[in-house]
């Protein structure tokens, strides 16, 4: 049989930084553990705009459709601030979610035990946390038509669309119900019900989701202002989260900020199954391409390196391995091996990207 | 001269109970400062649902506008969740908001001293803070059109429409500049431009405002999903936030909740100015209707007594008697007097919704 395929787009900033550490897991894996990867490499956003004019060429984009997994760095940064928005470095990005149809983004807000010290919120509050927000990823407000800057009267009018179908919804909350019963089989869906009608349709169809397939799971609805909140408050009352595109977007940033370990949290997006069962799949970190650090060997691969593990995991049915690669992680920070990110204020050295990848090779 | 009007809405849940103490305190000052008001009563939300069939009578709609000052308690409960969107309480708040056309809506988020232990985040993170939300309130998806749950093919889709003009962007820009000279000088304005076309323009035309009226002012954009981290990671970099109807609704609930201290924050909500040169203005606490706890005595009034004290400041031009309100509330809160929303884990007696109020008179 074939090696499953992963394809590689580092990305900008300090995407191809991180990147080099998780090739380093990679061989290890076709080394130790005899799973190979065929793996082909790729340019996205800013990065392939330089090269072709375009933040992901056709072909970059048809070897995505065609591969088993894809690995992403991060994209972006001020170099291509002033570009249209047509090409702009996020633009390559959302065509990967949006044509792949990655409609499920999952987005693990983690405290890891060595770095609850780390986070602006008391250790009480967030140690042990660990929440799995389900954010969707190809509709909402981020794809909805009309969309643009247009002229009306003597002025200009900057309009987006929210949209929301039936099953577009539905889709999403099974995935969040399945992944609430491997794990604490709660859900909490979060919209402004009260004031959006997308949000009274998300509501009901989460809750004819949930009636009809899986009553056994708890679920519970919030307004994405609570929801905020309590996120702030008391995090803890979470298990996994549901949420649109928007919404998604800054509460999984919020609990990822919250938990300290930011340079630290993976994520997933996926899709429908593929002809050989895996999910159409994108795995990249959610910390983004940190342009003031690029270059400059002081990210951290953590997140990266995670985000591979995500994809033993929900690509390649490797449970076990990725439980390794979790270990490692964790042991190496129980070690006090630290990237610049995760010095506390009592200083010490920080390693550099390259020594982090090494110490966790090391501990595999 | 005729006394300024103030119109009083207590709305549902805990409202009336916080509003009677609000009473208190306006007839503190007619009797003792020869402020006298002539103020008027009425029903918002649930409570005029349930009187009308509708969550705002016209006539009520009417005499907001006519007033100097509307102070409103909360709207909304459990009781209403069933009812038609068309007819639920939020309606009545939206309606006097959008009719008033409110547009400028402020929400400090300030940590009082005495109670910095309370916030989740560690105390050197947000004791001391003090920040204000500027949050566009008339526009913006809560109010875009076309928006509704609609039939197409075999299924339903809920649209909800995004949109904000050049002049509704500029106004409330002016108004988060003009209150950033009176603090700290800075604003930072958030939106998504990175994916929203509407948050295109939103930067342009807050950078515009800036460079031809206000090049003074020290001006930033921030995605709002990294405005989301940073308020989370260390608010205390901020000055004045400028943002959208739905982001702010978020972002300032996360502030509020940060502070440690929502029991505690008021909001005023402004328009343009009337003949009289007063602003069109509405003043409610950011807390809701708290039904969990309505009736029993347990709520804390001073957020809603804070609210007065705004309409003092930006209505009534009594910035002098404003402070006097604040700092008797400073000084309540030093001399340890807690309803039972501050009462850490330390425990002791809470104090009533009225015995609050009339710690706050004592002081005055
Ligand atoms: C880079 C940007 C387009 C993206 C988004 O808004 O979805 C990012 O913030 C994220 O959360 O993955
Ligand atoms: C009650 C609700 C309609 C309202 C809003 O969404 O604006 C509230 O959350 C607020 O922030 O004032």
């Amino acid at each position: 049989m074939a090696n499953p395929s992963l394809l590689i787009l580092p990305g900008d900033g300090i995407g191809p930084e991180v990147m080099a550490e998780v090739k380093k897991i990679i061989d290890w894996y076709g080394d130790k553990r005899g799973l190979r990867f065929d793996v082909s490499e790729d340019l996205v956003g800013g990065a392939a705009y330089d090269a072709h004019g375009t933040p992901l060429a056709d072909a970059t984009m048809a070897k995505a459709q065609e591969v088993d997994a894809v690995l992403l760095g991060a994209v972006g940064g001020p170099k291509y601030d002033k570009l249209d928005f047509s090409v702009k470095p996020e633009r390559g990005l959302l065509r990967l979610r949006k044509e792949m149809d990655l409609f499920s983004n999952l987005r693990p807000a983690q405290c890891f035990d060595a770095l609850a010290d780390f986070s602006s919120l008391k250790k009480e509050v967030v140690a042990g946390l660990d929440i799995m927000i389900v954010r969707e990823l190809t509709s909402g407000v981020y794809f909805g038509e009309p969309r643009g800057i247009f002229t009306e009267g003597n002025e200009r009018v900057g309009i987006n669309t929210q949209r929301y179908t039936e099953s577009e919804i539905a889709r999403v909350a099974r995935s969040a119900f399945e992944l609430a019963r491997r794990r604490g089989n709660k859900v909490c869906s979060m919209e402004k019900a009260n004031v959006m009608e997308s949000g009274i349709l998300w509501r009901e169809v989460v809750q004819k989701v949930h009636d009809e397939e899986y009553p056994d799971v708890e679920l519970s609805h919030m307004y994405a202002d609570a929801g905020a909140m309590q996120l702030c408050r008391w995090p803890k009352q979470f298990d996994v989260i549901v949420t649109d595109n928007l919404f998604g977007d800054l509460l999984s940033d919020a609990a990822a900020m919250l938990t300290g370990s930011l340079g630290m949290l993976p994520s997933a997006s996926l899709g429908a199954p593929m002809a050989n069962g895996r999910p159409k799949a994108l795995y990249e970190p959610v910390h983004g391409s940190a342009p003031d650090i690029a270059g400059q060997g002081k990210a951290n691969p953590i997140a990266c390196i995670l985000s591979f593990a995500m994809a033993l995991r929900y690509s390649f049915d490797q449970g076990a391995e990725a439980d390794r690669l979790e270990k490692a992680v964790e042991k190496v920070l129980a070690d006090g091996v630290r990237t610049a990110d995760l010095m506390g204020p009592e200083g010490g050295k920080p390693v550099s990207t390259a020594e982090m990848g090494n110490a966790v090779v090391a501990a595999l």
